[in-house]
């Protein structure tokens, strides 16, 4: 997969080449970690969570169509977090996996544009292949972002909807003139006009993806219909309570064209005789096979 | 200054104390930074950065009620930067300068629970006194900023309205059955609701504040009659053309209640006389004196 292609088309490779549309989270948490990751580290909190990330790889690596490690549980422990964050990027990229970096970033202006720089410029130690970021500034602030993916081969993520009880306190809004059309909608016009221009000859995709929380099928049937061509993030599958079934809709008709993600599941999965290690290669197995086998293509 | 006084009582002493309601950016950019900051560091990224930092706070500092690093411009250079921004931050809290993180954090539950922990528990290295955090993803995902917030006497400021072009690609909306509300309406309404069992018996202020941009005196007017005991962060003043006649509805009656931030045209003022260092300490003389001069307390 060489890295000047557009991340999507590298990221249906990756599915096709795998038989996975899975993406598995790197979600640290101190209190939940297991001995088997511990173990001889005496409480060295850059080591622990490196070793977590680099087992979470291998082990799940040959599963997944990609990994999301979501910075917050590193930031959480300040420049050691940050840097088993930067040295768990550099082993992804050794072993040839795919990042999407969970990082939800949104500012205006110059200030979004040192934000993309940190996250999309190749050589930079955050350096990753894809990013989240939140579209509450509107499309100006948002422009910096694509402008710097499509340079360099990189995917974005926007967060349109999502699945908490919370997110419908603004996305769920109808919009007062627009015949019943809610936030939501107005974000995924915003993330189809923003896209179109930087869309790939290959797969048909746009550079600007959407997170869209997996709430009920019927909801994401709609997304779909209101953005063909957009590469969608599914949160909210396993141990957020969705199906492989209910997130069909999120896929386009040969497929293509989404990731579902699952992340605790994965990373602290019930331990099979005391191992983690053996529990999350199989719970990575077993997402990707139950994911894969709902799909049935057009 | 206690640090177990809530942020807003703190900022509201520091305001009076120096007769100052201006809050300072601190935004570095290689492309455009001082000989005097460079001079003799060779290049090396932390150390202009981090000297850049703690000039700003040392010319600035007897004229600004507070600081705001925007951690996007640290992020640019990734590990290098970061600890730049850390020991910007550790010098702040040297001096006894109130800092504000500029960097509109958000996500749901566990995570927003990471980055509070990140940035607002006393001890970690990315620890500020106040944070910048985004509404989209809605109250449930804010709340467990607010909880460790108040646990630690910290301050919120969440975006409400921003004066950039695409801030009314959203924040503009109207509410369908809502006569005639917008959205960011309704993100004041959160805010005030989530602040609301918050507010400190000194100053009446809330821990949960607002960023509203200087967009014109009737919306700050019409946002601080919405929000009467939610403390403001009004950015656009100076080279973004925000007068400081136009920012004074987002004071209190007292003149209390809003910081209002300047970062290019004190971090990057014409020099005089070829000196950085003189036009930094003049430019924040000056705006102090200008913001300070507006305001007519009733």
């Amino acid at each position: 997969m060489a890295n000047d292609l557009p991340f999507f088309d590298r990221l249906e490779t990756a599915r096709r080449e795998r038989g996975s549309v899975l993406c598995v989270g790197i979600d640290p948490r101190l209190g939940t970690m297991p001995e088997e990751v511990t173990a001889g580290l005496d409480g060295d909190v850059e080591a622990v969570l490196t070793r977590f990330g680099t087992e979470l790889l291998e082990l799940a690596g040959p599963h997944a169509a990609c990994f999301k490690p979501q910075i917050a549980f590193f930031e959480a422990h300040g420049l050691a977090g940050l840097r088993a964050f930067v040295a768990i990027l550099k082993e992804a990229r050794r072993r040839g996996l795919l990042i999407i970096g969970d990082a939800k970033r949104g500012d205006i202006g110059s200030t979004a544009a040192a934000y993309a720089q940190a996250f999309l410029e190749p050589g930079g130690d955050l350096e990753v292949d894809a990013l989240t970021i939140n579209p509450y500034l509107g499309a100006d602030a948002l422009q910096p972002f694509v402008d710097t993916a499509a340079q360099h081969g990189k995917g974005l993520y926007v967060l349109v909807r999502t699945s908490n009880p919370g997110g419908a306190d603004l996305q769920e809004l109808e919009v007062g003139d627009a015949g019943g059309q809610r936030v939501f909608q107005r974000v995924a016009g915003l993330v189809r006009a923003l896209g179109a221009p930087h869309t790939s000859a290959e797969t048909g995709l746009s550079c600007v993806g959407a997170v869209v929380g997996a709430t009920t099928p019927a909801a994401l049937d709609a997304l779909r219909g209101e953005m063909p061509d957009t590469p969608f993030l599914v949160p909210g599958y396993g141990a957020q309570g969705g199906t492989a079934a209910d997130v069909v809709p999120a896929y386009r008709a040969d497929g293509s064209g989404a990731v579902v993600n699952a992340s605790r599941s994965i990373n602290y999965p019930k331990a099979e005789a005391g191992s983690w290690r053996a529990a999350v290669e199989s719970a990575a197995r077993a997402a990707r096979e139950d994911l894969h086998g709902a799909i049935t293509p057009a």
